[in-house]
């Protein structure tokens, strides 16, 4: 792409009703938009950066056999009902539909995806079946803040998995942790991200979330300097020891929530009816897991943890272009660069007359690719181009 | 995949409660789930067909120099009434959140995407500016029927151009209609989708749709003979010409409208106060064209044009596989040529036991692969494998 015709637009003035770091950074870089609070549009560069985390958590999805589908925003009040949730989660956005119907904008996808399964008649032999959905959710938050971290509508993979017995959802969870292990080291945020005992509701001793470490994080976890995994303030003992390993060296952080895995066992299969026929022939409520990871979340939360004020260096995998090309004389000679290099990666070019040399480092302190190119009279003077790692700084003159 | 452990579910039976040849299909071959009036799931098998569509219509857009954002489906009050639409559009979905505000599901996405790039400060040297995405879209209808031809919630791909004259309007809106041609084209539709002469609303003289021609379409169009352009019946003139050559050489057809294309003018950039500054410093009103496709309609359009009552043959760049493999004995040689064909197509391999040549023949119909592969003891006496072109039936054995 070249940024004389690429729609990136970025800004100095953060706007006035900004709540966050993300929002600040995504909305000045051209990332974002808001449109009300709570609900963004993402922009060309921004949905880059989406795109890439979705592809991400797609590959190691597939990796462990699960396989993707795509529910609906909508569905009726009769599904919500058999669980008891209609009236019993709070932020449930509802309304009535023309034909008088009441319909729910879907928070999460249980009611939909158990009774689809159960249209399956699954038997032992096919299973694990997991089936997850990259889709918005919904949730009529009273109050919004914190951009990306916390909004109305959101982006979700949701996974969810089906089982004949507990022991098969215990051994599919620890599969699930490994690859959500993977997932975050490659979205650039691993080395932040703990591993964090929360309640299991009423069901199951514990649940897992995956806390990023930041400030701005909402949650407050205790870190065990033992074993390194967390416990959710929300259930800390009161004697206060690391579940896993007993320690009780702990840390007090504030977090973010970036994902959260959960035994939900028969809570779901049980009132839609639910049953898998086992290898000796008996009909027996399905056994649930379900897996979640907060796609728009994720970005934030990268923001938070990787971004200074005006500028970021995105992750490898992450970055929306992995090379920007500062062309800082007469075009041609960056151009040739932009031509070589877009054969094999994504690659922006900054072509724009008329613009200073601050106005450019400054857009590509936004744009954050992790090598940045030069292309001036001063490099071509040393035998080309200038290369830079933008995290170690090192640059290296490279031949045209 | 193997379909021995790929979550594809055919059934024999319709539901009762079917009402179209395509939702017939699609459920009986376990692509699409209903949930309830005009509001589907889609399954692994179906998700593949929708992504195969997108990716079509994201590289012909890509060609055209548009760049793809996400908007969101939630939208306030006030942006509707700037464009006297939340009074007007009778099927908007409307709720109320929780602070009392309330909020639309985007039936359209005019009333986002022009303040978005009023935001961007456009100048006439950026022009034109074409975003794009693909995104559910919402409409509150009373009655809905015809499975995926009418939704309540359906995935669009909506584009949005932006001008600084009519002259440069008309020129992009050219290009559009032979992208569209290439898109449907490469669908699989395109011999039986044509231009059509539509309403231009008030502000300009005509809109083109793309109608597929079928006797289950909605929509009835007079398809010109000499020319092979259409005019919708709604504004067919008295003396019954075609508006493009003026012939009276004009057949009846029903017809689904796939796509439309729309000349905005200013109708949406004057509310909302949207300018471009011109090369003589001017600032005028953007001049806008709007254009159409329903991703999720034609997946329905391809099953009702193409699809037998037990059988399809998706075009080959929206089929979920290539090939479909039938193994009829010991599944090693057939594995064989899965192991081998999978490097470079996608391909779904009948592995399944204790199931019926029969079965596995009327499941293959229902997959619909252009290709089908037969392993079997007569085709291994005869040297290899059955190779079968399922719409030409033409077939040849392969070496294994």
């Amino acid at each position: 792409m070249k940024l004389s015709n690429y729609p990136i637009r970025t800004r100095k003035e953060t706007p006035k009703d900004t709540d966050s770091k993300n929002a600040s950074f995504l909305i000045r870089g051209g990332y974002i938009d808001k449109l009300m609070a709570g609900v963004y549009s993402y922009l060309p560069i921004g949905l880059k950066v989406i795109k890439n985390i979705e592809n991400i958590i797609r590959q190691e999805l597939d990796n462990i056999g699960c396989q993707e589908v795509l529910m609906p925003v909508l569905s009726p009040k009769e599904n919500w009902q058999k669980t008891d949730r209609w009236d019993n989660l709070d932020v449930l956005f509802k309304m009535v539909g023309a034909d008088d119907q009441e319909i729910a904008l879907n928070p999460t996808h249980e009611e939909i995806i158990v009774p689809i399964v159960k249209g399956m008649n699954i038997s032992y032999k096919e299973l694990p079946l997991a089936l997850y959905q990259i889709q918005a959710k919904f949730r009529n938050e009273l109050r919004v803040k914190s951009g990306l971290l916390r909004g109305r509508e959101f982006l979700m993979k949701d996974l969810y998995t089906f089982h004949a017995t507990e022991e098969e959802l215990d051994k599919f969870y620890e599969i699930s942790i490994t690859s959500y292990k993977k997932i975050f080291d490659r979205l650039g945020i691993g080395d932040k991200t703990v591993v964090t005992c929360a309640s299991g509701g009423t069901f199951s001793k514990y649940s897992h979330e995956f806390q990023t470490i930041s400030e701005s994080g909402e949650d407050t976890i205790y870190l065990c300097e033992k074993c390194q995994e967390a416990v959710n303030k929300e259930i800390i003992s009161e004697n206060n020891k690391c579940p896993k390993c007993q320690s009780n060296d702990l840390k007090e952080k504030k977090s973010i929530e970036v994902g959260n895995i959960f035994k939900l066992k028969d809570k779901y299969s049980e009132p839609f009816g639910l049953k898998i026929t086992t290898k000796d022939g008996n009909e027996v409520n399905a056994i649930m897991g379900c897996y979640g990871i907060g796609v728009s979340r994720v970005m934030g939360a990268i923001v938070e943890v990787l971004a200074e004020e005006n500028k970021i260096v995105w992750p490898e995998e992450i970055a929306p272009f992995k090379y920007t090309i500062i062309s800082l004389g007469k075009n041609e000679k960056a151009e040739a660069v932009y031509n070589e290099l877009n054969k094999s990666a994504s690659v922006i070019l900054d072509d724009r007359e008329d613009i200073s040399a601050g106005q450019k480092f400054a857009d590509a302190d936004l744009i954050g690719s992790p090598h940045r190119i030069i292309v001036s009279e001063k490099s071509l003077a040393s035998g080309g181009y200038e290369l830079i790692d933008v995290k170690t700084k090192n640059s290296e003159i490279k031949k045209i």
